[in-house]
């Protein structure tokens, strides 16, 4: 067994049996390697696809998947996706190839300081040494990516490391031992228990984990008990919603409405997240979006376990049997006529079959009326957590590879969707069950907003024509047809609805362009 | 006048008058400062495309580009062609947008460590400390990039030092000095004069501006006089050949066969440039490429004038009025019938118009076939010097922006184009002379050699899943479309010269899908 073999062994026996690959020339033995039938590769033609698709893939499974990438330069074109996925507190292990240490003093062309450009992103980076300690260094790197919350493992790979005899190295690495999640303080829950006793307003902003699951059933009965509110922050790694669920209030992006938001509570209280913040600094207006005289109370830090801490509360509160308020059903009506944000929204609401995911990217379509979904069929909801473009049609075939039997609706906008653009083609190819949502408003709209936020007044021609995607309009038909995906365009509300129904009763990949111009 | 203003002032007034722009909401009133006239700003749709263009401008002008890239993530998309242009010795000024240093401290989402995502590729990394500084930094940032060999440069421009107010400090910063270049030292022209006096076979090996003008042809000089032969590395930043010029031989890519070419030379003799090494490593051939006993002289050093030391050298040996061989002009036979590496070639040099640049990103095809290039009308030709995919298309961008009266034809495999396909857009959008060939294959067909080059054998299933980039195929003339890029398909020699021969009479872009499956 060579070093390849030994590393894609020691992966699949960890768990990690999906590797989201663009090869070059020094992986050709990790390419040889993955022959083993325990190991899904998926070919990427970017490698911010494949460092996106890892992070929708962790959203959904909770366990890391595997890149492969070519050198630097193709770990550099990964780096923005894995900055939203460390955002994100998704888990990965990347392998990056690397020269022979025996080649790489030559300085050949494609040489640079890997570690140096993995450092500032990754939680932890190594190089491997032999072919012998592979095993227990990828077996480092799962448990790493496997921490909570999870953490960018780097593997750097030499040539030789891969190619040359590892003998059996692999069969001696034991497995993993299960993640460890700390328990809140005890100490830290009276006191937070005493805050939502006084009956001061008090809002709960829940995080990563504390959005799933039983989590949210808990702090549905915190809120029944207490008459505390529930919020997450504007963005969030995944959240489940819609009906039949505790829904969450959502913390709004715009600064002076996150202000008015938060402007009556005494007490905010986070669980896995920090106290609000703004996006972005503008000339005129507050970075902290908490009221003055607000007291922020960490219930459970970002490493600590948000359910225990919730279970741990309502003890202290005496408040475990409380009846949480459930989501209803919203009536489903589809709607007639224009698109605009509520039509949108009120098509998506009918649209959305159950246990569908839903990955948003739409930065000004959807931005404040995703709240008229919370009523629709359940469903899961994923968000940019790193405000890096580019990461939804990745993240999204991720998730589509994570849970095959569930389809993905992928929101994005027309500006964000060109960046990563080429998650059609492995989409297509792995026929997965995605429906892209193109907003073509044929401008960066976003950046219309913000330049009069930041108080530059009207854009003139020149920052217009940076700002403007037409000249030319890019045709989505066009596109999706270049990379093998069936593709329609709407322009009605109406004609949204019953292209996103079809596309859910179709097996593969579909992409709506949604005409607002 | 503000930072953002100051910095576009201080930009222009030194000449670096385009800035190839993917902006975001931190960058408004960068934005707004562009509406100076004397500054061109090109919208790119993926961050890599403004890098690899800033890349192809330098190549063509010999001085620097801007570019404006959003933060850390915005500027990691582009690290893959700032790697490509650091070994092409391109001078660029990155512009890189940061939040404002009060906001910073809140780690907000868009957060990373820019100065440390910088600096593995970068000559020069600045943080803007305030909007009076701005047009200091960046005017250090100018120099800095246009020394010999071109570096680069890149300064972080927070917010705050954007919007607020700098005075006149653009107004004081003093005109750059011309860049000095280095002579080299007479001690080691007189050694190597000695060598070529001796007869021993010597081969010299050109580089960076040795591959251009008045140095091509004191080269030719020192050839007739000595019986050397000139020589370039497979890959050159820019070659000026053709009929008319001294024509220079290329080092073989692969390694056996670069071996056979270096072995029978006593003496390498280097300007701008190293002895050769392989591209990559492999089980069992040699890094360095040279024969054992040959000795390597370096002539000039990069940062050395190569028309000086030539000079210097033909000087020595009593030279200077010999008269170089020039390339006779190959008649022109127009190929027909099957596409194939020499009908291509043929095609190639039969439809290449006087002064055209050609961008070579083609792995496989036209490898080992642009020899048969070297007899057509003079032309300058481009290579990848970082061996980072996705460098072609936007060099070729930026170089039709430095050249607009100069068509570019830019060659690059299927696999190649996708990593940077957005330069297809910012073509049609400002009508640029590029005619793109794509030479369909549906694979990394490089990588299909290379797997056997490595030792591993003959590709399984699964890692032929990984290099072939069938299911789907990618339907160019769609893609073209897509990004309002004319396009035609071409299946034979004399529909390939066609093609090329037409897109010449035109204006404006047009893509040619050279389809060899």
């Amino acid at each position: 067994m060579n070093g390849a073999e030994s590393l894609v062994k020691t992966l699949t026996d960890q768990g990690v049996d999906i590797c989201f690959a663009n090869p070059g020339t020094s992986e050709m033995h990790f390419l040889k390697a993955l022959e083993n039938p325990r190991m899904k590769s998926v070919l990427c033609l970017f490698e911010g696809i494949c460092t996106g698709a890892a992070d929708g893939y962790y959203r959904m499974k909770g366990t890391p998947a595997s890149t492969l990438l070519h050198l630097g330069p193709g770990l550099a074109n990964g780096l923005a996706n894995i900055h939203n996925a460390k955002r994100a507190s998704s888990g990965m292990v990347n392998i990056v190839g690397e020269h022979s240490a025996s080649h790489l003093k030559y300085d050949p062309p494609l040489t640079s300081d890997i570690e140096g450009l993995a450092r500032p992103l990754s939680h932890w980076v190594r190089r491997v040494e032999s072919p012998q300690s592979v095993a227990w260094d990828v077996s480092t790197a799962i448990a790493k990516a496997s921490e909570h919350p999870g953490q960018i493992a780097t593997l750097l790979l030499p040539g030789d490391a891969s190619w040359q005899e590892a003998g059996d190295a692999a069969a001696l690495v034991p497995p993993p031992a299960a993640p460890q999640i700390k328990r809140p303080e005890p100490a830290r829950i009276e006191a937070i228990a005493k805050v939502l006793r006084s009956g001061e307003p008090a809002l709960v902003i829940l995080a990563n984990r504390a959005t799933r699951g039983r989590a949210v059933e808990l702090a549905g009965k915190l809120k029944a008990a207490t008459g505390c509110r529930l919020a997450t922050q504007f963005f969030t790694s995944r959240i489940e919603r819609g009906a039949g669920r505790v829904t969450l209030e959502r913390i709004p992006y715009a600064v002076p409405q996150a202000l008015e938001f938060l402007k009556g509570f005494k007490h905010i209280i986070t669980l896995e997240t920090t106290e609000p913040i703004a996006f972005f600094s503008y000339p005129d207006k507050p970075s902290l979006l908490k009221a003055p005289g607000t007291v922020v109370h960490k219930l459970a830090e970002a490493n600590e376990d948000s359910e225990a801490a919730l279970d741990m509360l309502l003890y202290a509160l005496d408040a475990g049997s409380a009846t949480p308020v459930l989501q209803a059903r919203a009536e489903a009506v589809i709607p007639q006529g224009a698109l605009n944000p509520a039509s949108i929204a009120a098509a998506l609401a009918a649209a959305l079959p159950e246990h569908c995911i839903l990955v948003d990217e739409s930065l000004t379509t959807g931005r404040e009326t995703m709240g008229l979904t919370v009523g629709a069929a359940p469903h899961d909801l994923i968000n940019n957590m790193g405000g890096s473009i580019g990461y939804g049609t990745p993240v999204a075939t991720g998730a589509a590879l994570a849970c095959p039997d569930r389809r993905v609706f992928c929101m994005v906008g027309d500006g964000s969707a060109m960046y990563t653009i080429q998650s059609l083609w492995t989409q297509a190819r792995e026929g997965l069950n995605v429906t892209t949502i193109i907003f073509a408003n044929n401008s960066y709209a976003i950046l219309k907003a913000e330049y009069a936020n930041m108080g530059a007044g009207a854009p003139g021609p020149q920052a217009l024509a940076m700002i403007d995607i037409d000249r030319p309009s890019i045709d989505w038909l066009a596109m999706a047809k270049s990379m093998g995906v069936p593709a329609v365009a709407v322009d009605s509300a109406e004609g949204f609805y019953k292209a996103m129904a079809n596309s859910a009763r179709e097996q593969g990949p579909t992409l709506i362009e949604v005409r607002l111009y």
